[in-house]
């Protein structure tokens, strides 16, 4: 239990954990990458280039890793996991007309709107397709319904921006779909690689669930307590583009009628920059009425469930460094 | 061979042939369209108000086509197909910034850009989606590579606008990936569920492949000819975004050193509205250098090819009709 007695529970040190797996992932990653036409290959080259932390090989590779090393196929599934990240990064970087991604100009930005659509096709394209060569067809049916999941959460998250009416079922389908369905599709996908949990498959996906969920809560938590250092971008950006997430939907439910009222008379029909304008009064709205409170506490919450989820799976190493990565991404918020 | 005898094969006495099948497709992609969030339902409903030709389901259907009804699996099949043709031109129109799609507003205009990015997306992971889910693994790889295919080809046709150094080999990758390589799946996929063509899925697919070439040719060629009554768009639509068909390269090849030296002095890096404005010089010049013969002959010959490629195919009333429809694609130019 030596990893979560720490005060603060690194990435880089589960990533040791399974560093020369990370070294095959980061060397089929690079050839998947590499190839394709002239601008296809400038682009990967440019996203390669950013500083991506590789949370969901990470988890991938630590769900596939039994004794000896981890199968080859898991670290190709693991690719193309990264490949499927990469690919909604770039879409949703045009979706919020982002400037720039991990350190560096967004694709939209530097190579233009259409050249960020093909990427995006690209990408998706490419990781279902060369697993589908390798004959993993079961990563490739969780894949896709990930992708497809994704896709739906994108829609849900476009229909309901500007709205203050998103309700938390709302918001956890959405995050559960754009977030959570990908981290899930990674634990599995791992898991099923590894001779050591037969039959926990599923408990390993419900696991990454309730870790990707507990991933989202804090991202949108600091999208209002700030965190230059970590997340590289100034608060209020999700309210800007237009995003109610879980800090103000619980402030709203949390604040007493009258205060709920004088609120949304402020901000209800604002659009443009009107609705920016107002991100002071909803910083403050959330600050008087608990939401980040209420927000810690729910991810909180599902980071304890995620590690419950694991409880079938005989005890071990690897359940703890699986463990361990949950603790990594609640204590985030420390 | 009495269709064969007709002066001009109408798609619609093929699809006859399939009408039962073509009816249970209907109800399948129906279904597949009526579902999900209310934006994409609601654009899901545009999309199947639109006047789509089936073409792609139709030939599917027609090299599935044994004694009795068609296998399930393959109106399955032919659904996908559609939605991954769909979603491609959901995606082409916002890169073309086209205004309308089959007579009615495209999806980037009446919902925007972010719209059609996801819409495109949600209906790509749909397709493969439903096939993974029906356990349909070989239709899955045919698509997944079909859809790599087609991104890559995209790829290629931006990094080429506005550059009159297109050549033949680089137009021909280019619709091979946009254009072919989806009917190509398409006949293959079918032929995949038909008892009766075991062992020569293979040459459907060629055959698929080149009346989808022959297709993409004869577009093409309409851009210079003019066909407002069967294409429902004014010509000059690919010089004006950007794109340098076969008509135009074949002229650039056809011509004189003198006459291609002035045209492109007058052509090579305009821009813009200078760029659309050379239109009437660009009509011209192919009139002058047999662009539009050249690239007629070319469709005769691959419509020639893609019918000698089910020479290994028993003689039947199958193999006619899809001579028949290789006929029906290249009579679009009579």
């Amino acid at each position: 239990m030596s990893l979560l007695d720490r005060e603060r529970i690194k990435l880089l040190s589960l990533q040791r954990i399974v560093a020369p797996e990370l070294e095959r992932f980061e060397a089929e990653l690079a050839t998947l990458m590499a190839v394709g036409t002239p601008l296809a290959r400038e682009i990967c080259d440019h996203i390669q280039q950013g500083r991506s932390k590789r949370f969901r090989p990470t988890l991938l590779l630590l769900a596939a890793k039994a004794d000896g090393p981890v199968d080859e196929r898991a670290v190709a599934a693991a690719a193309s996991v990264e490949l499927v990240h990469n690919a909604t990064l770039v879409h949703d970087d045009f979706i919020d007309g982002a400037l720039t991604r991990r350190g560096l100009p967004s694709v939209n930005r530097a190579w233009g709107e259409a050249a960020a659509l093909i990427m995006g096709d690209y990408l998706y394209a490419r990781a279902l397709d060369v697993l589908c060569r390798r004959g993993l067809d079961d990563a490739v049916r969780q894949l896709a319904a990930t992708t497809f999941l994704m896709s739906e959460a994108e829609m849900l998250q476009l229909e309901s921006k500007f709205s203050l009416d998103v309700d938390e079922a709302l918001y956890m389908r959405i995050i559960a779909g754009k977030t959570a369905s990908l981290i899930e599709a990674a634990c599995e996908i791992g898991a099923s690689f590894n001779p050591r949990v037969n039959g926990h498959g599923a408990a390993f996906g419900r696991f990454g669930r309730k870790v990707g969920l507990v991933f989202q809560i804090t991202d949108d938590i600091f999208d209002y307590l700030g965190d230059e250092r970590r997340l590289g971008k100034p608060t209020g950006q999700d309210w800007e583009e237009g995003r109610v997430t879980l800090p103000l939907l619980a402030s709203l439910r949390q604040a007493t009628p009258a205060a709920r009222a004088a609120f949304t008379a402020a901000a209800g029909g604002a659009t443009g920059a009107a609705w920016k304008d107002l991100w002071p009064q909803v910083k403050a709205f959330v600050g008087e009425h608990g939401g980040v409170d209420y927000a810690r506490a729910l991810a909180r919450q599902y980071s304890e469930e995620a590690k419950a989820e694991l409880a079938p799976v005989a005890a071990g190493p690897q359940k703890e460094l699986l463990a361990a990565a949950a603790e990594y991404v609640i204590h985030r918020l420390n």
